[in-house]
């Protein structure tokens, strides 16, 4: 098959690669209508994680169930499906109290970005939807793999409340999802940190009430200045820098929660800080099955749009410009069909 | 009066100092009927923290008001107190939200040690008892002036819910009192970790389920073998030093949190670790006013009886001796009589 594969820094390819099979009877095989690049993918494309040459990258897709093992029961050939990033079992004891994330038969897309994906655990992890969906609703969709359900978790991990206050520390598309989610979970007040033009516009279409489009020291006197002092009831962390994570500490009340779902990238939490002030963290890789059947019923419903974080939409073949263009901030969120 | 003084590592005396006297309307003076050294005192005691020369120490004490500010409503003089070692006035903005550790009027107790304590905001802090309580209850009504309210912090911050299980690091008298909070809080499996008998002892009257004597590593493959490979639903971390932080992250549950109330001491937050399995982390200083009601409470009721944690009784000019005790850990935890 056709599959984006990383070589180098800078260096990403349209390769041809052997097709996924199935190896266990609980793994599937998705037809990948469409899938995407994370901010993360930038990571290791800027050099910055380490990479095995050739492999193939790309953990976000929906497509359709091209087949299954013997065990497979939830879903068959033919449906229309969204695949977590991190699948699985939906029923060991991490899944059982709801931290899907830390699974005990964990595993990942690893070809999101190509015309077939490999999904482990398919009963525990995919979700599928009544028939084929409107083709509107593919960019909603396809946002639930991943950016979705991670800025759900942010704010969830953050323990945004009705009424209460949000910042949101990063105007990439988690971040802007995290937006939408302290919108959803009753945020009143909903801060969006964001320099740039189209990114503090589809904050605010997601429900920020206000924007901060400075950084460090003058952030957090910006926030403080926009809640009496006091700071936020709530801070989602969705860069994962050490400079964004204390930004996010400094912002948060005495008593409150950083929650954090970017990877982190050379943070030293500031423990004294956290300490004198009872700031806590939460958070971490999103346990997306978790939250999947929810969202994905409000992105049915119509009470939420995540894909409007993707603001370019590119064949497969044009993969390497989409990279480019996310590198190089032209893009917010790249779509690709295969 | 008489009042314990710090002049360098391992040099405590007791030494004639001013009396404390009121300067604002808020203020109250306390005679000290008992106070006692904290763990946390050794660290300037051991030349681990700086000190200022000559400057009295002591945290924690309870008495009876023998003066107060012109505007005190709640408390007059001869009324028994018990005085939270951090002093809020329990009405501004972070205190309403129950974060009396952030109170913009904090105030500190720093004579406890000694004749008479001066509290700030007498009104916010202190809270007596009904006539002067039974001498049999003095040692549990001082615990409730800081390591039975920290313990409790460390509790509630980390989670502990009925049915849980709760691993407790940390077997100073914190430490044991968070065994005390995770019982009275319904922990059905309390694993505390120890390796002096004496404090096992207690940390078994407290109501902890398991002993784990091994440190480190060990210690985390104990707490796994003890909950079939899951780890803890809440993790108490009662010491503060990067070894103690490093076992409570490692013995916690994925999703679960660690809280924490040991003044950091060299310490550095295992980010990855956390992120990677959704081990948050919550606490700081207690609030202990916030606690103070509901302790009281327990302890008059007989519930709880935090004082077992006071393995050692001196008098005030014996106050050298008492430190090289718990240096020494001879003693677990001393009170001392003026």
């Amino acid at each position: 098959m056709r599959a984006t594969t990383i070589h180098g820094t800078r260096d990403i390819r349209l390769s041809e690669v052997p097709d996924p099979v199935i190896t266990k009877p609980t793994d599937a095989i998705v037809k990948v209508v469409a899938g995407c690049i994370c901010g993360s993918d930038l990571w290791p494309y800027r050099g910055e994680n380490p990479i095995s040459e050739g492999s193939t990258i790309g953990h976000e897709c929906i497509g359709v169930v091209e087949a299954v093992g013997a065990e497979v029961r939830t879903v068959k050939p033919g449906d229309f499906v969204v695949v977590p990033f991190d699948h699985c079992d939906n029923t060991c004891v991490h899944c059982a109290a709801g931290m899907q994330a830390a699974c005990v038969n964990l595993g990942f897309t690893v070809s999101g970005q190509g015309e077939y994906a490999l999904v482990n655990q398919a009963d525990g992890s995919l979700v599928k939807t009544e028939g084929a969906p409107d083709p509107a609703l593919l960019p909603s969709l396809l946002a639930l793999a991943d950016v979705m359900p991670t800025g759900w978790h942010a704010a969830v991990s953050a323990g945004v409340r009705p009424g209460g206050t949000a910042v949101v520390v990063g105007d990439g598309a988690v971040g802007l999802c995290g937006v939408l989610a302290a919108r959803q979970l009753g945020a009143e007040r909903i801060i969006a940190m964001s320099r740039h033009e189209p990114r503090q516009k589809i904050a605010t279409a997601f429900g920020a009430t206000d924007i901060v489009s400075v950084r460090g020291r003058e952030a957090t006197e910006a926030v403080l200045e926009l809640t009496n002092g006091i700071g936020a009831d709530a801070v989602l962390e969705c860069v994962g820098t050490d400079a964004s994570m204390k930004t996010a500490f400094h912002a948060a009340r005495p008593g409150s929660t950083v929650g954090f779902v970017g990877v982190p990238h050379g943070v030293v939490l500031p423990v004294q800080t956290m300490f004198g002030r009872n700031v806590g963290l939460a958070g971490g890789m999103a346990p997306v099955r978790k939250y999947l059947p929810e969202l994905l019923g409000l992105v049915l419903d119509g009470s939420i749009e995540p894909g409007k974080v993707f603001d370019m939409t590119l064949a497969l073949d044009d993969v390497a410009e989409g990279y480019r263009a996310m590198d190089e901030r032209r893009a917010i969120k790249v779509m690709l069909q295969p």
